[in-house]
């Protein structure tokens, strides 16, 4: 069989995009969330063209070959782990820039195009393209796409789906869709655009996609806000959201982590916060607003709040945010909770967390984009004490169980993948399983693009 | 077969919802574009309540009837058309502003809600909807939500689509589909609530909406410049989003508009402007932005710019631009094109315009969405000359082709309705169509959901 199917690989790929040795190729098999089931590839295709990309979903419908799409392996939910037997298609080296355009704010990549670099060919035009997941340096857009990323800044610039306004997709038997528009509004026909975004590659595979940009916004200054307990943290985020302030950036790290972050790079944070809420403004003269969202965070019970002497100073705290994730890592085997709630029930979402922790006897750090009301609680725990095991995932789920009670959703930007594939049920219902099933059914009648992933 | 319908009908709903007078029925057959062709409805459904909907929709598809959902039909495609013998499926009672939420920054409504109530609504919170179409003051959330409407605030603010966070629609078949969220953020499974943004009803009935809101900005100030030539108006469009400005509106009328507009309210436009741009900023202290626009408009060629003394004075000129519609429709017969191109390609549009008029000896005044490089050139004519009438069709045609031709799409923000159902697949290309048929069968495998329209 593996054989057959690199023959007919062969037939239209140059020797070079292959990767066939067994361990080589199973190198490949899995993304950032170790915890989740991964199978062994046959064989790996580093496309370079879209042309390639065709040859494989052709030979994938001919043969009824799994094909998994892959960008740059950062995710957190196992949406790119390979399946037994599996083609492999990795995106990475169609990094391509094709067009950066001021007038039109738009750029044109291909998928295997960096998060960092985008970011920095746009900022020679003042442009910026939003969307900053934690791995921005490594992931790429076409992950970002698949994952339907997020990052710090979405509380005023919103997730990678409002920066996607066209894509380049080849079907699951290799025709070519064109969905979307380079322009700045069109209605014509269904939004395809957004139904790639967040598939998972199951849908489709993205071979170009049209970027929205943005002019770059001037360097924040940040707000640092202590506090004595979870519940006046959140009360804070909720009165500076209703008192119509627009944070650039609103972010919270409760005691555990910020322990974490002081253990692996001694940034000096304080431990005797239960909470430290991080606001951070971008306006041009931000000194009256934050002065007003201090006077917020003082009023909601913070014991202390002050605010970054410059850009520099506030980027210095942004750092010690963005090292939450690895700093908690360190502590020991995790598994990442990605669970938002309407931001109003952030406070119960949080006490939640801390009596599921108590509940179960494991250690839960959470760091959260509080702006969104996107916590991700990391439980953390001994991978070799199978006791410790069992609670730790008694206590992830029961993390995901609260955020629907609570009105949310169990991924506000991780994605489903295969992590979470039962909890997507009960979250859609059995209606819309049951739609969901239809749409990949009209997309992919073969089930051949990335199977076990999302629905 | 309609007395079959109507005892059917009956088995369920209140005879006050029923409107079975073939007259009064007939009152319902059409919306605003009022070249298209519409039918004859069979019953008129002025639904109450999502059970009321769904009856309609267990009906329609066990006795295999048209459904033609509608709102204040106030469109401009022919998308709220009758159908011969179909179920005219009105919303506009489901009329309740469920909630509106400071903190959240959402409202939920019913899809009969008038746009210009919603925003009532939120202004107690300091909270806008900011999707304004020129109709805003009696077109419904329902109907934005069906064509994907746009508006003069989209420059900025962005469109209906990215308002709309979560849905409940009632589907081909009665079932009661739930999609999206009521949270910031949420990648859990496929997101088909942007698939029902500008379906225009072909795919379900929408009964219930999650809507984001914003912070009511600051009133804007509008500069007002005026240009010899619309290439040079378009020039500075190009260059005011090169240099990074963020207008919250900047709109252009070309001469035949603003003499149109003058002759039905004695607004005192510069009639001598061959093309007048209104860009209006809303930040909290707008002058050095505007006075920064200003200048840019002068060094592309404007013979004259001046920035409004306050507010009112600026909701003086916008209240001119929102008149344009129905002073040209003052002028005779009309058709509306709405043609979005990349911003960069604006000035290249105008003239196409303005050559397509000369060429075909036809009258076309164009407003425009300029920042959004999204043009109405509206296509008027003597209905009772027939010569008149075929020039305007082939006028309105080469408009399309041409936006097209420039990377555009053939609607910004009307929908395709009856009106562009031909050109709809011109854009969309054959793979495009091919799929998009897909989609709607996997929702509507009999076809009676707004059969005739979009794909």
């Amino acid at each position: 069989m593996t054989t057959d199917l690199i023959a007919a690989l062969r037939e239209d790929l140059p020797a070079h995009v292959l990767v066939t040795d067994a361990d080589i190729a199973a190198s490949y098999a899995r993304d950032m969330a170790g915890l989740c089931a991964a199978g062994n590839p046959a064989v790996v295709v580093l496309a370079e063209t879209t042309e390639q990309v065709r040859h494989v979903m052709r030979v994938a419908t001919r043969l009824r070959v799994p094909v998994v799409p892959q960008g740059a392996r950062t995710g957190l939910s196992g949406g790119a782990n390979a399946v037994d037997g599996c083609i492999v298609l990795s995106l990475v080296r169609m990094n391509r820039i094709l067009r950066v355009d001021p007038v039109d704010r738009v750029a044109v990549v291909e998928p295997g195009v960096v998060n960092a670099d985008l970011s920095k060919a746009t900022a020679e035009f003042g442009l910026v393209y939003p969307p900053d997941p934690s791995s921005w340096e490594t992931c790429t857009i076409g992950g970002n796409i698949g994952t339907g990323a997020g990052g710090l800044c979405c509380v005023k610039y919103g997730v990678t789906a409002e920066y996607v306004l066209g894509l380049e997709v080849v079907l699951a038997d290799g025709r070519v869709l064109h969905t979307g528009r380079q322009t700045a509004k069109g209605v014509a026909g269904y939004d395809l655009t957004r139904l790639f975004v967040g598939a998972e590659g199951t849908l489709g595979v993205v071979t170009r996609a049209t970027l929205a940009l943005r002019p770059t916004p001037p360097p924040a200054l940040v707000t640092v806000a202590q506090f004595a307990d979870t519940a006046s943290a959140a009360r804070a985020v909720a009165a500076i959201m209703a008192a119509g302030h627009t944070p650039s950036l609103m972010e919270l790290m409760d005691r555990t982590t910020l322990r974490a972050v002081n253990a692996l790079a001694a940034m000096g944070l304080p431990e005797h916060s239960a909470a430290l809420l991080l606001i951070a403004v971008d306006t041009p003269e931000p000194a009256a607003e934050l002065a007003a969202i201090e006077a917020i965070c003082t009023g909601a019970g913070a014991f202390e709040a002050f605010t970054a002497e410059d850009a520099e100073d506030s980027a210095m705290f942004m750092q010690a945010r963005r090292l939450a994730l690895p700093a908690l890592e360190r502590l020991g085997t995790s598994m990442i909770d990605d669970v938002a709630v309407p931001r109003s029930r952030l406070g119960d979402m949080l006490d939640g967390v801390a009596a599921i922790a108590e509940r179960h006897d494991t250690v839960i750090g959470v760091c959260a984009h509080a702006g969104d009301g996107n916590t991700h609680p990391i439980v953390i725990f001994d991978a070799t004490d199978p006791a410790a095991v069992e609670r730790a995932g008694v206590a992830f789920d029961a993390i995901m169980r609260l955020g629907l009670d609570l009105g949310g959703t169990i991924t506000g930007e991780h994605g489903v993948g295969t992590l979470k594939r039962e909890w997507l049920a009960e979250e859609l219902g059995p209606v819309g399983v049951e739609v969901q099933r239809g749409v990949k059914a009209a997309f992919d009648p073969l089930g051949i693009l990335n199977p076990g992933k999302v629905v």
